[in-house]
């Protein structure tokens, strides 16, 4: 039985729009799935994620899944053509698709905004997945006069589809995403755009650490132009106190034998500490301080599934798993996380198993 | 048969001196562990990780594995002690240790300087393992007076415990580290600070780059101040090239219809593009753009070593592994990178198999 009673309606066939379509597909709804490039929108139909519009067509819902700069012009057209169907979109900022949706002067009394924390390192219908919903945040973001049937629908979408909903004013969100997200991007950005002027020598030295802080550095350059200038507003403020601190850090390094020095850069490391803390670990607890061992393995196929065989067999549930590089090196040091009071017999057992421990 | 003949002599058994002494008694040399904690150094013993100093003692090698703050002076006296010995240390900092010895006046053509890249997020002689230098860089840093029977033996000590070693500079390493450590942990710290004022609902978003960016930001207050301040002259030029690029961010974000605002932003994510890139990737071969694949097990023992155990019976090689938080879901993700070539077929295999892909 399905949550949504009626036809949806999705217009672009991206990633998200694709994804949104074999999902609800799956789930036996009629979806209708519309792009202005008749290529993208024929491989989303090919690949099972609904079909093309027909007169007659009454869909109950709209979603709207198309960059971010187009989505307020789209979502006007839609409340235009389907006056009984709630309209939603997926853009990754909120308030200005709202704003300008206010300012066209139309009645929005049918659009509920909202927000699928999910994505892919790769883009298009050819990425399209079913599964790319699970388990991720939803943000539902009504408007003053959203009415409620379309904020219990875009929730019952977000359920249909394996996500997990979460209410949220626009304000709100495009505050919590530049925090967790656009400032985080930028930071990346900023950092990895360093090692232009580091010789190949010295980027030789890179560790784990340097791989993580720069990782989503690797993202689209014309998706980001759009979201950060779109949530603008939001991201300056975050950024403007980062430079205070990172102008403080300067200061102290820039003289590091002034009085309060190595006050500020140890109080600058301790915030740090008491930030990521507030990160929530897995099955959505607060930050978990898990006992890490790493072991060490032939980098050949089937060597990894060999110790995980041996661990489930102790036991021992995994809390996270890392596969760490090693340049020069043809082995693998896998970290191991448990719970800290799995650590003495993991080790204990995998030890006794041959396994070598680093 | 061992490359170093002779007594190894390890000053300081926290973390890196108990590691090197299980790595060299495992290879049959005679290690001398001492430690001006009595309580640190018999636990060292006890761990087997070498003996207590005796009269006679005649060793071919000292290794100062001190904090960097104590390690000039530990170097010094060694050097003083045992005029034949050849003396290294292992402190992640090079030119601040040397200049305090060359301003000591004394003879330190012995002297050889060093820098495993190896660590752990635990600390003291309790964590210390036999394999933690196994596939790291081991930076060997000699200086102007340097003889070639001291690099030569620090080489060999680095080889000795399986780590590769690399000749530098003491300028060119404090500035590689600079730019691929003590940066990104600075950078990572200021970045977590934020979440300080972020509330627990707006970071319940936070997806797997706000985890990757902010990981390092956990690390010691106490000893990232003994590096950053010791690295002072190197980390604040990088720091202040980023503010630069940040403050050019802000503006371009606080006036963003202004001409050229949306240029800089997209210029900043397209350097960062650049950056991470040289970054070199598994194997000590360039960056490579994996395929990636991501699919679902269930959050209990056993189903990620069945799922590797069948990825290993296709055939197919792992580059990397990652297992996604997923806050608030009993489902686990599974992100599988491999070579581009074999990712059609583990898509096919695997869901032929049944697995879930996302």
């Amino acid at each position: 039985m399905s949550r949504i009673n009626g036809q949806v309606r999705i217009v672009g066939a991206g990633l998200l729009g694709t994804s949104l379509g074999l999902a609800l597909v799956k789930k036996g709804i009629d979806v209708i799935i519309s792009d202005t490039s008749r290529a993208s929108q024929a491989l989303a139909i090919d690949y099972g994620a609904g079909r093309s519009a027909q007169s007659g067509d009454d869909p109950v819902l709209t979603v709207v899944c198309v960059p971010p700069d187009y989505t307020a012009g789209v979502v006007a057209a839609e409340l235009a053509a389907f006056p009984n169907a709630i309209v939603t979109d997926v853009a990754s900022v909120k308030q200005s698709v709202l704003h300008e949706l206010q300012q066209s002067g139309i009645d929005i009394s049918n659009y509920v905004g909202s927000h699928p924390m999910a994505g892919r390192e790769r883009s298009g219908a050819v990425a399209g997945r079913a599964d790319l919903f699970i388990a991720r945040p939803w943000v539902v973001v009504p408007h003053q006069s959203s009415n409620s049937v379309g904020v219990d629908l875009v929730t019952d979408l977000a359920l249909e589809v394996g996500s997990i909903p979460t209410l949220m004013e626009p304000i709100e969100h495009d505050h919590a995403v530049a925090a967790v997200s656009h400032v985080p991007q930028l930071v990346s950005s900023l950092l990895a755009a360093r090692l232009l002027s580091t010789s190949a020598q010295e980027i030789s030295l890179a560790g784990q650490g340097l791989r993580d802080t720069t990782r989503i550095a690797a993202s689209d350059p014309g998706l980001w132009v759009q979201i950060l200038s779109a949530n603008a507003g939001q991201v300056a403020p975050v950024l403007i106190d980062l430079a205070a601190d990172l102008n403080s850090v300067i200061a102290a390094l820039t003289d590091i034998n002034a009085g309060g020095s190595l006050t500020t850069i140890s109080r600058t490391i301790e915030a740090g500490n008491r930030g990521v803390e507030r990160i929530p670990g897995k099955h959505g607890g607060g930050y978990t301080n898990y006992a890490t061992v790493v072991a060490m393995i032939d980098d050949k196929p089937g060597e990894l599934a060999r110790l995980l065989t041996e661990i489930g067999q102790i036991g021992i549930n995994l809390e996270d798993l890392k596969l760490e590089h090693s340049p020069g090196a043809q082995i693998g040091l896998v970290e191991l996380s448990v719970l800290p009071e799995a650590e003495a017999k993991l080790v204990e057992d995998l030890t006794g198993l041959g396994w070598r421990l680093a």
